[in-house]
């Protein structure tokens, strides 16, 4: 059973964990500082399918095909898959995951969707609506360019401000025993807009998405950014990353040097033209089932907080002038 | 806690109930045969607001207000939300509950939404994760068509086979106490394609994963049509409520008169040129939280299965020759 310490705050009792976990990436992830923390790489983006979406959709299978592998569960045995991503109807979860043919449960949470999918899941193994779980999420830069900003072949420049939506996919599964790292708790995010309406400026949109559901973990919890070895958060990047320890400040909360971004992580600013870092759910799920999750496996993580970040517009919504709301959901990964 | 009958397939100890719910409905809504069981109608289609997308993220607002009055339930008082829609990144949802600044996680389900936020909802509850929580859905006529069919000035003829997008809402609170129609169990459904391409032909793709979902509960949990006052699926309408007969009578199961569906009762298919029906998220929402759920308070039903259907399609994966996946989530509402 489920305890709240606030509304959106829930602490796990039956101990779900995390039982394996993969992430996958495309070329650009393949010539950053975490390449050699994926279980697989793809030199062509197109993954050899005949479109992008299709692409996006292999990495999906892949990285839940190796997190089962890892986790030594057969597909047949989950009982629910939590999955999602940014493209309209969440076509690449859906394509992805289709041939698998399992109870499954399509989330939306933009870029934050690898913390909610862990959420859900915990949730049902915690409360013993399901023995295994899977979460799932994957982002395609060549999809979401297409989508979201221009079509490739445009060529527009891009602002400074602007971030680098990864292509890659993680994947977790989520369930009880083992000795893989526990999702402890977690807190569900609101919905947060203070009115910013600049679709390059992604990382200003969601730091108070962020800053919101951080004071509100530690005010529920009690503790303050000192009790945890890490904090991560899933693409705020450098932009939003700087705004997002002003606007803790201000709360009374100092992440110090324990904050860093998946967006940070993943790429070489100096060297991979990504501007201010990279984005998309498969930022974040890349680095927490690739490197995060790793270094716990390795012992030099124990304790941390990984909160996904994610920007809720859509195309229509900002032409139609509509600023951009954001979420933040924090789950909470302790070894015990 | 939660117990399993098999994979997908929950019963709920905790006996999570419906605690309010409210409808809300546009113009055509308005002059069809269930006008009477809707909390709100709006005779014009646009709310007063700028855009078709505002007018849907309005009626996002209006029902989950309405829901949460005649439940008696302050916003503040819901530890999460789950609300989804079909527009490309569920704007609806956003937007519509941003106001409310509540934990939230966005549900992507396309039509099938009212019966997996309704799942999502008595998980939380039963397991403890939340004391209380809204299952919120909608659909616009005008936003479906222009995103997912042609611009409405276009005036394009519609297919015999084709459905109507429904304009409406519905909402549900979900809690502990009461005596409102208790969530007793329910089934996840499972991504299912058969190979239907025609757009205009949703019913028929949709029809599959219902009756997947329906032959997987029976068997669950040892039980058959009879067992049941009501069977009601959520938008399949003429053509896909005929084939779901017909593929679940080769599985061994005879709907017989009990099954019905919300696009067939919504309108008035003589009068009201909606084609084969009405579909939509809206269309299941409005008729499950108006007409069935004001039928369980009046008494006048007590033991019914409610199957959300959703076609997960997109617009650019039917254009790369996709064919239509399909999911169909089941709650099972009782009286005691």
């Amino acid at each position: 059973m489920a305890e709240r310490w606030g509304a959106g705050t829930v602490t796990f009792s039956a101990r779900p964990r995390v039982l394996g976990h993969a992430a996958v990436g495309g070329k650009k992830e393949s010539e950053g500082p975490l390449a050699a923390e994926f279980d697989k790489l793809f030199a062509d983006d197109t993954l050899g399918e005949d479109t992008w979406e299709q692409a996006e959709s292999r990495l999906v299978t892949e990285a839940f095909s190796a997190a089962l592998e890892k986790a030594g569960v057969d597909a047949a045995e989950l009982h629910a898959v939590f999955a999602g991503d940014l493209l309209n109807q969440c076509i690449a979860s859906t394509f992805g995951l289709r041939e698998f043919s399992l109870p499954f449960m399509g989330q939306f949470g933009a870029c934050s969707t690898m913390a909610q999918t862990l959420l859900a899941a915990a949730v049902f193994v915690d409360g013993g609506a399901a023995d295994v779980c899977a979460a799932v999420t994957s982002s395609h830069f060549c999809t979401a360019e297409r989508q979201f900003r221009f079509p490739l072949e445009y060529g527009g420049q891009r602002t400074p401000t602007s971030q680098w939506t990864a292509t890659a996919a993680g994947a977790a599964i989520v369930g009880l025993g083992g000795r893989g790292a526990r999702i402890a708790d977690g807190c569900i995010g609101r919905v947060v807009d203070l009115g910013v309406t600049d679709m390059n400026n992604m990382g200003a949109a969601m730091a108070p998405a962020a800053a919101d559901t951080l004071a509100r973990y530690f005010r529920d919890t009690g503790t303050t950014p000192d009790d945890y070895e890490r904090i991560v958060t899933g693409d705020l990047s450098a932009v939003g990353g700087a705004l997002l320890r002003n606007l803790l400040k201000k709360e009374g909360f100092d992440l110090g040097d324990r904050y860093t971004d998946c967006g940070l992580l993943l790429y070489d600013r100096k060297t991979q033209d990504v501007h201010a870092g990279g984005s998309g759910c498969g930022c974040s799920a890349g680095v927490l089932c690739g490197h995060l999750l790793n270094r716990f496996d390795r012992s030099e993580l124990s304790d941390f907080l990984f909160v996904g970040t994610g920007a809720l517009m859509s195309p229509t919504s900002c032409q139609q002038g509509e600023s951009i709301p954001a979420v933040a959901h924090l789950v909470h990964f302790v070894r015990d």
